[in-house]
């Protein structure tokens, strides 16, 4: 028996890879979340959320960043859609032999660059050097904290409902729960795809810090979740929101942002843009009564292709697409993310 | 410009490539610890230290251990020498396509059984797959928190002299200090090698959790540094801890402690083993009136090759190693670990 590239691919061998060989030794709760319950990040203390995440990104620069934006945003970006505020950093890298120095010291700039402009420190670090032909694999843990707009948001979302958990979960969805998608999808896998083949038409991976716009959606507040659609893209968020929560949810392919040349792109390689990874969105459950303001909040952050794309129901359990030729589909759970090293 | 091996290898070079590439780019300090000084975890509030390490150790399995056990024991040994006690941990696994699932049950199970003699929880965590020849690289970052045992170190420390610290720093060695080893040496750095060139005699690597006896150590107090002896060995050890706390450390070769079959193995290969890697070993600096108190304690904690080695002066800064020839002989900072791959 040999592990295979889906095992590791965040799509559902993934999941089930993790289940039989990786739960079944390992699994612990400290406090509310399960390691098992896969979640983006868990809490060790009432105030205090762990993450992390090893990047493998080829290649290691890319159109709209590099492996160094994306290992401080994607780790942030974890923390900020359990509602956390993201505040110290560990970076381990290893390094091939014989690996750019310029290259590694651009890697390092976009590194700093990115910790300022989410606030987050640096605060440990290792690094090896390997004959393995890896190039350079990040992994970055981050640290997050609990803060006003997550009591906020907390606080109006008790306002109409119950809500049995202490952060934001992604199996927090309730039937009739608006969806939210903060803005263009397939952006970060299609950027990473055209360089690897040599299209250069514009497309630039979308990897941003997600907290400096959840942080006002929270203190706006009502959102009952939210995950960011990396691996396996919002097919795989959906469904893993839906699965979690037990509802199925409704989607309106029409109503979901995505860029013309990223459309074009994706249509050339018969590749389907839901299933293709974001590093700077999020998928938001929210409480109807409070969408139209969530949705403002994200416009008025500057996420102005923010949409409501969809809603939650218990009437099935699975995740509708309704198309723009007005038939209707069933998105299911990726087996894999379509592109290898993608993240 | 490319970089090489020895950027990553734990000695000299490496810590000049730090400076010069990672440290000119990114540094900081939350609380006491600052990412340059390149201690062995960083403190991010009063009672919270975090460290992280990637294994890419190879073999994966080896005797004594694997790259699971190493992986669990090794971080929170990190945190154990700063004085913290080992909590929380998070898991990142990078695996070669094809890799043996058999293999990777195995070294599972030894993350499994080191997370319970340590008495950690893994509570997050990352799996990507690659097709590069890595094997599996894991990476661990890891939690400790402020004890009582640490309480006790600092308070018995200070009835006798200042301590600027509030965490047992590797730059906290003092004129006069004793410095202490908790037991035989090279044995890791051997095993790995005994394994991969098919010498099979009985070399096991000491891989082991230090938490078990450093506690006892701080609670009967006085302890003034600690390092962990990895990568570069004692050698690299006793360089930093001199360089970083300002003084000389004297050490007499007869009293360092060397099984047979590693003394041996090494002399066959021409490996100094000062220089060889450990990964369940302790060099602690203890103010003199504390030494046979703390050396009890380490034995009693069964660590019963624990020894005193030598002693901090202000007579000279460096490393001085008195031979069992009777002659003396400067014990440089080794360039890097002889070793590569080791941990």
């Amino acid at each position: 028996m040999m592990i295979r590239k889906e095992d590791g691919a965040g799509g559902r061998y993934m999941n089930e890879f993790l289940r039989k060989h990786v739960f079944s030794k390992i699994n612990s709760r400290v406090c509310e979340i399960e390691l098992a319950e896969m979640e983006d990040s868990a809490d060790f203390n009432e105030t205090s959320v762990l993450t992390t995440d090893s990047y493998v990104v080829d290649p290691p620069v890319f159109p709209g960043g590099s492996i160094g934006s994306l290992a401080i945003f994607g780790t942030c970006n974890d923390l900020a859609v359990v509602g956390a505020e993201p505040k110290f950093m560990s970076l381990a890298l290893v390094i091939q032999d014989g690996f750019s120095t310029e290259i590694f010291d651009r890697i390092m700039s976009d590194i700093s660059d990115a910790c300022g402009k989410v606030g987050v420190s640096i605060i440990t670090g290792d690094t090896k050097v390997v004959e393995a032909n890896v190039g350079i694999i990040a992994n970055t843990s981050g640290i997050g904290m609990r803060n006003p707009f997550l009591d906020k948001n907390l606080e109006v979302l008790r306002s109409y409902r119950e809500y049995p958990f202490t952060w934001v979960r992604d199996r927090g969805l309730g039937n009739g729960d608006a969806v939210i998608l903060s803005g263009s999808i397939a952006e970060h896998g299609s950027a990473i795809m055209a360089r690897r083949i040599g299209f250069d038409h514009g497309i630039q991976s979308d990897v941003f810090p997600v907290w400096t716009f959840v942080k006002e959606a929270l203190s706006t507040g009502g959102i009952s979740a939210m995950k960011d659609p990396t691996r396996g893209g919002v097919a795989a968020a959906l469904n893993e929101m839906a699965e979690k929560s037990g509802v199925g949810i409704k989607v309106y392919e029409d109503r979901i942002p995505i860029k013309d040349e990223v459309k074009s792109f994706c249509e050339l390689l018969g590749l389907d843009p839901l299933t293709m990874a974001n590093e700077g969105k999020v998928v938001f459950g929210v409480i109807p009564e409070m969408a139209d303001d969530i949705l403002k909040a994200l416009k008025k952050a500057g996420q102005k292709d923010a949409e409501i794309i969809g809603y939650a129901t218990d009437e099935f359990r699975e995740v509708v697409l309704e198309t723009s030729a007005g038939t209707s589909r069933v998105v299911p759970q990726p087996v894999s993310d379509p592109i290898p090293r993608v993240c």
